[in-house]
């Protein structure tokens, strides 16, 4: 498969992501996958479409595309139902699958049960993560956007103080700084995994809305105005002492980097000032230590550990409501694999990216803590977002 | 089922809606229901919780919620895993129930098949849709911020001009004005059905960008400014004889509001202005003829009869690629039931909701036409977005 608008670096690039599929694939025993679900396609192809791509376990890759959508290259079939592409196949001298992996997390079970009677005489390899599994290593191009755009970001905090006036909701900042990462390119659309996530750019929390226990399964999310969107600002004013929590994405080209820096207003606590010391040393005591074949759980363990130290496990990632990670995967969506939880016991791999975030809340003031996107380097962690201060930052 | 921190409208609202679903699953063959989308637990509970809503065919329904989230009152069960659900309505005296409808169209096919395995017992009913179905016809609590929320969102169209400034880019414009939304309490979230729609609030399309056969399912979607999100702005200039389309959702409570207008800078060729007078003859007429009883697919028709009139079928919603529907249902999430078009030919009820949005693409300047949305009253449409005028704005 070849897109002929694309540069000869991206579908080179591509073929390294459906090398690495299909030998994930061999592992998995799947003659064939299939892929969808918009974040799957940006991986797989490198644009959404209205189509399936098929990649086979060894050969090439076919793209199928709905409707009349501009796409032209090398093995591109228009069709204009999914019913279709067994014939294709076939004519194009591929064997039919025997077994088959499909997007059992990203799709629904109606479509989901559709491509299973498409390859009816296919049995779907279950639990396969063909996709998930294979873009929680990022390819040569990718890593070059994520550090590009983690920059980018990085400066967008560094101008964060200027956009701020103590009159304003804590809404009204975060429309400020939403509007401003738009102008700077931001494509507003906030991609995640499952259904247990939504948001609108990022979360901006300030004081005690950053305790609200959120239904989703972010670290902090706020309560929000509305409890059908239970999530970000609760429109009220900024109050005398208090912290405010930037967590806002940077998805300038269709990779979600992660960054959260702590700002105040008034006097922060002393314990406050303490627990924030004691994130910084957790993120940096975790990028110290992890390196390609770390077990991503041996990181949790770390950060329980200082957090231990601090006897501070009461606020640690909430209050009412505690996230029980410290990091986490992203990219095409925010929350990808791998996940830095007790659970999570696979290593780390080399091009693998984390995000590390670790939070604690102060009641009465509000959140501290920090995040920062890493790239997990041959040696060790390389912060792609580290140009902006990890102090909490006095606005007033 | 009765949550304490609601209203007693809302709680009063939220029987109206489960009575409704009741009389659904009693057509399918539904005994029992079980949702867990954000949509729909919105609909069913009245906000998003990670929860599961139970509903059986009869009687009263319960909430299993999980973590340790602050919602309390009466038929409320804290689990950890769903699982526990069937022994929690044993111990209820709720039998188990012989047939169920779960979210095939809202959950991935993973979570569709552990609800299975939990209920293992409990054939399913295929194609159930029920709060999908439920959905359509609005309760007296959701038409009241439908009416409220409507006012809002013609009123912010109102304003649009002042935001203007021709040096400004298409983003930068479209950026200025989601900025605006959100001071005035938009939440920035813009809930689609299915995977083949995501959107960051709406869409600003300027001149030729209109054009751009989108692969989602909107009428008109935009080239945006990479192939991973397709979507919006281009990032480029403003030419000087352009129509700017503007498509930004009202979300201000959970409900997306759908209203375009047209503005334009320089010149509008002669065809544009006589096909943006199409557009609006095309959603008067429609407003004046449907109402409860009328087949969907009658409306489509009467569109497609005054496109003819005015030759037009060639640029009547997309160039390249043309959407096959005229208008449609919204609420909790963009793109609800009916559909106004061609296949679509169930009738209309009172208290639905329509948004109708004719357009058409003049190559060279851009889209024109109308959007408004509308209430399904007993006697007819009544539009709840009317407050801003139809006809082309110049903003210069």
């Amino acid at each position: 498969m070849r897109i002929n608008a694309m540069s000869a670096e991206l579908n080179e690039d591509l073929k390294l992501r459906h090398a690495r599929m299909q030998s994930i694939m061999a592992e998995k025993g799947a003659e064939a996958c299939i892929l969808t679900g918009n974040a799957n396609l940006s991986y797989a192809i490198g644009m959404v479409l209205d189509a399936y791509f098929y990649l086979p376990a060894e050969g090439e890759a076919l793209l199928f595309t709905r409707k009349s959508l501009p796409v032209e290259g090398e093995g591109i079939f228009p069709i204009s139902r999914p019913e279709q592409i067994p014939e294709i196949l076939e004519r194009e001298g591929y064997s039919l699958p025997v077994t088959i992996a499909l997007e059992e997390d990203e799709i629904s079970y109606r479509e989901y049960i559709r491509l299973c009677n498409v390859f009816k005489n296919s049995p779907q390899i279950a639990n396969a993560n063909i996709a998930r599994t294979a873009r929680q290593i990022k390819t040569p191009y990718e890593l070059n956007i994520l550090r590009r755009d983690g920059k980018k970001h990085a400066a967008f905090y560094n101008d964060i103080p200027q956009f701020f006036d103590k009159n304003m909701t804590d809404l009204a900042f975060s429309a400020r700084l939403e509007y401003e990462l738009r102008l700077r390119g931001h494509l507003g659309i906030f991609r995640t995994f499952g259904t247990r996530m939504e948001a609108h750019i990022g979360t901006l929390l300030v004081g005690d809305n950053a305790a609200y226990p959120s239904p989703y399964d972010f670290s902090l999310g706020g309560q929000g105005t509305t409890p059908i969107v239970p999530l970000g600002p609760a429109n009220k004013p900024i109050p005398e002492n208090a912290s405010i929590m930037v967590d806002l994405s940077g998805n300038y080209s269709g990779f979600t980097i992660d960054v959260t820096r702590c700002f105040s207003v008034g006097k922060a606590p002393n314990r406050a000032k303490e627990l924030h010391q004691a994130a910084i040393e957790i993120m940096l005591t975790l990028a110290e230590m992890g390196k390609p074949g770390t077990p991503c759980n041996l990181l949790y363990e770390k950060a329980i550990e200082i957090v231990k130290a601090y006897k501070a496990e009461d606020c640690f990632m909430g209050l009412e409501k505690q996230a029980k990670f410290v990091g986490h995967g992203f990219g095409y969506e925010i929350n990808e694999l791998p996940v830095i939880s007790a659970r999570y016991s696979l290593p780390l791999e080399e091009n693998m990216v984390i995000a590390l975030e670790p939070k604690f809340i102060i009641p009465g003031f509000g959140a501290v803590g920090v995040e920062d996107s890493h790239i997990v380097g041959k040696n060790g962690f390389e912060s792609i977002t580290s140009g902006c201060p990890l102090e909490i930052l006095p606005l007033d």
